[in-house]
């Protein structure tokens, strides 16, 4: 489809933007110890307030004060498990609306299992490059962990068998990113190369789906509005630099730039 | 009162600064893991050493080789409880200074139980936003966490109340800063917006304390020091850069670049 | 030694970059918390891949997914012990170099004890500084925990000593640094002091030689263009900035931009 026929998604892209600098969502972030700093610097460049509470009992507690959680399977241990475990509980019974990453699970067994059992108690979002996509719909992934070794499109029915079950929205971020809801599809081909040359870039896009996810009206939009909004601030801090250290500074500095006309005029949807 | 009459505590901020960049002093940080590595960073900045050691046996020993130490409570965990107790006994034991950043305390029970415990082995300084203080001292915050829904100037009484109990001085942060010790109290009316738009800034503030504390006379300097040096860098990084990232690294750059002309051309003290 | 006899060294470091940046060799970090994130930053600019990967179960199944292991001591505790121990053991049955950063032993019981019983299944390389290379050969550093008291060519000898009984190389780093194998030795007198104001550079170190370990002929190779590709980029970097901040985005820039003529051109090689 053209972007002309996909006025409307963009005017609800542009409001959920609007909403999060205005509302300033607490996002709790069950994230991994790798991408902790990143996640909240994403978060403040697009005005929203990370919170990261570890302690089972307080994660607990905090579940009903955030707007929305991020849990992120990126560096589960024994300790961390029950901290997510309560807070998605908690999530649940608060009516809060949550994001599960499930990073390198398929080749790692611990975070497979636990993943799975997390979909009793349904994320409203996944978010996943294709080898995690499909391994948690249970396909091979042929992952090596955190990178991916499957390109985007290949998941795409296994994100779709994914919305169905949990009765939510699913984004498969790689080259072309791709949103599944249980009603429609999209595909949007913005971004740069040098976005997997910072680490947490896709750790992050979790965190800013929970933040959009907090203030829009329905999981599909603020999912399509995460990737439009991360894919365009790369494009813009790739226009200033060509080296992996700056651009990740620029890449803070374009989320918190990024306006609704440069939003407009370089988003690139299709159909997935 | 007007910069004028305040030559003597510029004078003695100014030492401050320049014993800090002489002697690097040793700061041992338990803190949360959100900040870890810009902790460490700004301690660098501003020539001191940081250092980070959880095991509790190890939390224990390490308090005589470090010159002071700070507890942060932000990602407060199972784990990290005995290793801040050892930690905190050792340096009392040493007469190391230490400094407590509530974090959160309020709104979540099991910090705030504990930070009521750790006051039983008195901080040499408190450094907390206003609902953290009003939190601390038994006062209701209404905060939802990691940010201050309460203005500064409302903490006062509260801090006042602290750092009786303390025998110390409590450092109260907002858009100003009120640095209250026994006998004496002033507030700083310096900063930028911007401050508030990257992660662990407030954090980094009570490791900028803790290795003040290390070299200065007395506490309440150190935290005035503390206020003012922080805050004149955030005003001189917001003169490079209007966006999150870069503004983090020139934060950074600015507690490096910061003079003594430029800090006494710069403060703004009053009463508190 | 001249440059000009050490042609043949160069030209090996040229061929460990060209690998690593075609390759993307996988490198499992078992880090310390203060600079996961840097670290893997690092690694992604010089364009390996990293992970870390926390649980003990699935740190021994990561083993045999990865290229290469790190593992540093910097917060060592109980928690991450076991996962330690699973995938230096399953790092050795499957046949993979690894490398141990013995943050701060000497000062600290619980990690001296801990580093020396990992030494009964031998890394491929320790790196570390003078006052940590000195403590694991069991002479006395005379270190403050993270940083390096002593000279690193002091400690030539005790990494002689340790480079012979685990059969492998021992790189120690100081304002020279110097590479001991069990056959060669060389100094190199590269790097800037802005290299000690940025947290995590030594770390980090310690994972460039794990991905230059993955692809290269032998482990004196590996750290020998380890200790060049960091050194001379930390040149370069200072050569755009005297300040800490925009120094580290400025390292991260030139790990990636460092180039083949570059290198033969700076490199400083010497006698140890």
């Amino acid at each position: 489809m053209s972007n002309r026929s996909q006025e409307t998604p963009l005017d609800e892209v542009a409001e959920v933007m609007r909403r999060v600098r205005h509302r300033h969502p607490l996002v709790h972030c069950l994230t991994n110890h790798v991408v902790k700093g990143f996640t909240a610097n994403v978060l403040l460049a697009i005005e929203a307030a990370p919170a990261m509470v570890e302690h089972p009992e307080e994660a607990a507690q905090f579940a009903s004060i955030a707007d929305a959680l991020l849990v992120n399977l990126g560096t589960l241990d024994e300790a961390q498990m029950p901290a997510i475990r309560a807070a998605v509980q908690a999530a649940a019974s608060s009516s809060r609306r949550w994001v599960l990453d499930p990073v390198a699970v398929g080749p790692l067994a611990v975070r497979t299992r636990f993943a799975i059992d997390l979909l009793e108690t349904p994320p409203t979002v996944i978010r996943g490059n294709a080898s995690e996509i499909l391994a948690l719909a249970g396909e091979s992934g042929g992952g090596r962990g955190v990178d991916s070794a499957s390109d985007s499109r290949a998941a795409v029915g296994a994100a779709r068998a994914l919305a169905s079950r949990i009765g939510g929205t699913v984004l498969v971020t790689g080259a072309v990113d791709y949103v599944v809801g249980p009603s429609r599809e999209v595909s949007i081909s913005n971004g740069h190369p040098l976005l997997t040359r910072v680490t947490g870039v896709g750790c992050a896009m979790g965190a800013i789906n929970a933040a959009c996810l907090a203030v829009a009206d329905d999981a599909f939009t603020a999912s399509l509005a995460t990737a439009l909004w991360l894919a365009i601030a790369g494009e813009l801090a790739a226009g200033t630099t060509q080296r992996p250290g700056s651009f990740q500074i620029a890449l803070l500095d374009a989320l918190d730039a990024l306006d609704e006309p440069t939003l407009r005029e370089r988003a690139k949807l299709g159909t997935a």
